[in-house]
């Protein structure tokens, strides 16, 4: 590996500056991107080892960020249980047969992710030979909660209502899809490091929905029984529970090595806190990078200041980048990030 | 005042039960209003004093709510201030000029409400009469953050990049624009008290969207300008962030009497940290509505003793009631918090 920067900062070793990637980097803000997606459908280009991997490597060509994030999506575990998904444009992923009876959960199988997720596996491994040593790779997952709320609703919502309605009135039939989901995650995870991740994200993209005893109870009890169960052989594992700003301690001591933070905290109030525990990725408002150059620079340099100079940030946006960024700017953001972090920590 | 309930735990004095009323009570779950709206768009309805007084007092006929709040809608100052605003049932309310430039923004004029919105302050006068004193009055206003993200990016948004924008690329334009609208506000709320509100809540929905700093300059300050400088003539003002849970500590010491709690904070932490200077309003997550009218009691419960047995606590939702939510659900939350808190505080 050359750039190790990201793997030594996950696991707060020092660094001579901060590594930095972007959710979402590999999307349509990139004319690439787009042009890929042109002739393709997202599930295609999920399924298409050779199409995913040439995405997954073009923000580490164009923009020069320090690790590649797998395209894929977090719903292709729904879907290798059993489920059919839909893909539309304009209204986002859909099931048109969501869950809502015991009978329905029971009828999801655990599968074997070697088999069910092949392509994913496939696309990893021809990743990482393109990638050949340059910067490291990262598979991901999207949590139990996550996937549960997506699985009962049938699609995106504000509020998951029929989820949180199985979650209250039938906890019974909600904790066997969450425990289904949390041993689907955890195999998902394994063969993406076997098949050449060098670490992997879990997204908790809906946790901040959950008041705090929910969130206790249906999401963080399962991201603890992922964790604590998964053979991560050395690698590191990122929680991302975006919201969840009142459980980031909880979080901190599950056995991740690094904690996410999206862009409504202080990451220098939350390194004080659990950042002796824990590396911590974020946290620019994703939006910043719709402003000028010099003002996502002071923007950069305000987030490391905050962390300051002790070991174990991986700077990151705290959400997603989103279509309607100017490319000059990620890469005004990731450079700004290299060239003031380095100027930090050598003290300049 | 037959019913002081709300008023006495806004001013943290002792009350027998906790008084309880629900963010967009008079709204689309109830089918009497949806017969007064079948008629009527939602722009009319604001605007014609004796439609907008009847759906005020549905809730409190219909549910048993311990206050009402006055049936209007955030964006009719902006309106008022001279932009044209759109209100479209599928995709909600839209500025077809959102503000963009210097030029814009100076164009825009603070009006002096009783004549702008005469409208709002007649439904304010015949509410009052018709409620006779049964229950409280509220009135309302979008905080300068919220109704500036409107503004500037035209309509609803994930992340108001415009807003953002603005904000960070020509700051002097808008922070004149938050300062038109904080005096708006202001003579907004004092107008509102005049006609009759016997309390008046500042709704900071967008709060949560912005950075702590961002946060602190770009919302608190403009709230901490209203409530500092206006005539409260001693009626209680209550502030909601949603999701500024971060700035919890600050926002109770800008002067208001109630601070507003959405549903993925621990009332009782906060209650610690604040509930000495400030009474708490909240903070059931909505989606708890659409479990059965048992579990409603079980989570109502679990609030309550949360909060526990001091004075200051206003019940109501963490946000606006949904209009998928069972009428029976509804009165099920109202009656579970009249109940439980009259249990809870009588030491049963």
């Amino acid at each position: 590996m050359m750039n190790t920067l990201f793997l030594d900062a996950c696991l707060r070793k020092p660094v001579e500056r901060t590594p930095v990637w972007m959710m979402r980097q590999a999307g349509r803000y990139l004319p690439e991107y787009r042009a890929v997606r042109a002739g393709t459908d997202f599930l295609t280009l999920c399924k298409t080892p050779e199409l995913a991997a040439e995405v997954t490597i073009q923000p580490v060509d164009i923009i020069g960020v320090d690790a590649a994030i797998i395209f894929s999506d977090i719903l292709v575990i729904p879907e290798a249980m059993g489920m059919e998904l839909v893909m539309e444009e304009s209204k986002g992923p859909r099931f048109p047969r969501p869950l809502r009876t015991r009978n329905d959960v029971e009828s999801l199988k655990v599968q074997d992710p070697e088999k069910s997720l092949r392509y994913v596996m496939d696309a990893l491994k021809q990743t990482k030979q393109a990638l050949n040593g340059r910067v490291p790779l990262i598979g991901f997952s999207g949590s139990p909660w996550t996937l549960a709320a997506y699985m009962v609703d049938g699609g995106g919502s504000k509020d998951f209502p029929q989820a949180k309605r199985m979650m209250l009135d039938d906890p019974a039939t909600f904790t066997s899809l969450l425990e289904k989901l949390a041993e689907s995650v955890r195999y998902y995870l394994e063969a993406q490091l076997a098949a050449g991740a060098d670490a992997v994200q879990i997204f908790d993209s809906w946790g901040g929905l959950l008041a705090p005893d929910h969130y206790r109870k249906w999401s963080l009890e399962w991201l603890h029984h992922i964790v604590s169960r998964m053979d991560k052989n050395g690698s590191p594992v990122i929680l991302f529970s975006k919201g969840a700003n009142h459980a980031l301690k909880e979080l901190s001591e599950i056995g991740a090595e690094v904690v996410g933070l999206d862009w409504t905290v202080d990451i220098g109030t939350v390194r004080e806190e659990i950042g002796g525990t824990v590396a911590l990725q974020g946290n620019l408002d994703p939006s910043v990078l719709y402003a000028s150059p010099e003002r996502i620079r002071e923007e950069v340099r305000s987030v490391l200041r905050k962390f300051g100079q002790e070991p174990g940030h991986v700077f990151n946006l705290g959400h997603g980048i989103t279509p309607g960024v100017p490319v000059a700017h990620a890469r005004a953001f990731v450079d700004s990030v290299k060239e003031e972090s380095a100027r930090i920590r050598s003290g300049r």
